[in-house]
């Protein structure tokens, strides 16, 4: 029987966000490998699976260790936050995977798919997310800047909303300016933002704000923020709370 | 007290994915609305709430419906499948809010995200949205052809991932065909496309292909597509299995 490594996403923190799947192997596992801080996130397990963490930034190395530990036939369970598939771990499982492809001939990897923070985000606020949209990471250690840049400035010629994760680190701090400066070129600056901050863990915060009132000083790695297309709205209701919305139809 | 209209998304289709907030507030519900499909995806409950079935294609109407409920003090769920707030009811309901701000003025909503169909599709080939993405509706019922055209360009000079809903129905056979013309322009023929349909449900099939060879004719409203960019590549292992995967980094 083949050995299987499973990829997995907890969703962006909160436990009523693991859906049954995720629980069930995480229920069934003999090994978890991890960030630190991913760990963190999993539920007490009766199974006591053996933890094997590492450290942010080496996501090879770790994709590396998950499968040599499911070809040594343990049910490893390789943990992310949000969803393994979007900017987090299964990419780096199938890159090693792709450039040995004799390693590993026996092990099968599945993945498990999760709530991804935009979409927590989003529903915090409403349904920015409700029409056309794009997804795109600020960060430019893998990717050239320009690739960043050419990809904001197609998003905003598109008029799409945009979904921006890894906007900013403690070293990365002039990405999310030189995006902001980038998108006022194309978009007006009055477009609804949210900016999402530990969403379903302490010290969750989510903001409204603008295109041209967003303040990079508190950007920060735990951040994911939707940028709203022409379209998308702000609107208050009579009690005072607001929401924000991209609607189903636009015009030519 | 507030009254609150939830608006809820189950995931694709099987009970796997079904969130434990959702599946909380699925138990505490007195009505759910919704679109037949979604409501028979609904486990057995055993609060029994009452349902109110609508059709396809009269959201605004069923949005109306659940948010007069709500008012009048039902603990009310409108389900969808997917995310409710992408490309789904959510958007529909802050709608219906903007436009008349002095109607249901007691009615608080929260929305319950959930696994969308291009997570659930990514998850069964590889990793193909492992990088920057755009997420268009093909339907040009609430907005002009011209406007996905350009949209479809724009993703295209980024050279996103694209994940493509609502790619056809009964009436509209065109779209899909026009949208794969106007890639090719952009994009090799050689990319890889998964074409995922039924998800989590009876009849799931999920097949991989590049964009020259789509067949149109087999895309209906329950497939959801995932077009690769050039960086996404499709890898056969040494036991003849494929995966699908978009690289983190790229060349500039």
């Amino acid at each position: 029987m083949a050995h299987i490594l499973t990829v997995l996403g907890l969703g962006p923190g909160a436990r009523e966000w693991i859906t049954p799947e995720a629980s069930e192997a995480l229920g069934a596992a003999s090994d978890l490998v991890g960030y630190r801080t991913y760990l963190d996130l999993v539920p007490e397990l009766k199974n006591t699976p053996r933890r094997h963490v590492s450290g942010n930034r080496v996501e090879i190395k770790r994709a590396r260790e998950a499968l040599d530990l499911a070809a040594s036939g343990k049910r490893v369970v390789l943990v992310t936050s949000g969803d393994p598939g979007i900017f987090a771990m299964a990419s780096a499982v199938y890159e090693v995977l792709e450039k040995e492809p004799s390693s590993w001939p026996g092990v099968d990897v599945r993945i498990i798919p999760g709530i991804s923070a935009m979409q927590a985000a989003a529903a915090r606020v409403g349904a920015p997310l409700g029409h056309d949209f794009c997804v795109i990471s600020l960060s430019d250690i893998r990717k050239p800047w320009e690739v960043v840049e050419n990809r904001l400035v197609h998003a905003a010629r598109g008029d799409f909303v945009l979904a921006l994760y890894n906007p900013a680190s403690k070293t990365r701090r002039e990405q999310i300016k030189k995006a902001i400066t980038l998108l006022l070129e194309h978009r007006s600056g009055a477009v609804p933002v949210v900016i999402a901050q530990n969403l379903g863990r302490a010290g969750e915060q989510v903001l409204i704000t603008r295109l041209d009132k967003i303040d990079p000083d508190i950007i920060d790695m735990r951040t994911v923020l939707i940028i709203g297309s022409s379209q998308s709205r702000e609107v208050e209701r009579a009690d005072g709370s607001c929401f924000v919305y991209s609607p189903r139809s636009c015009g030519g």
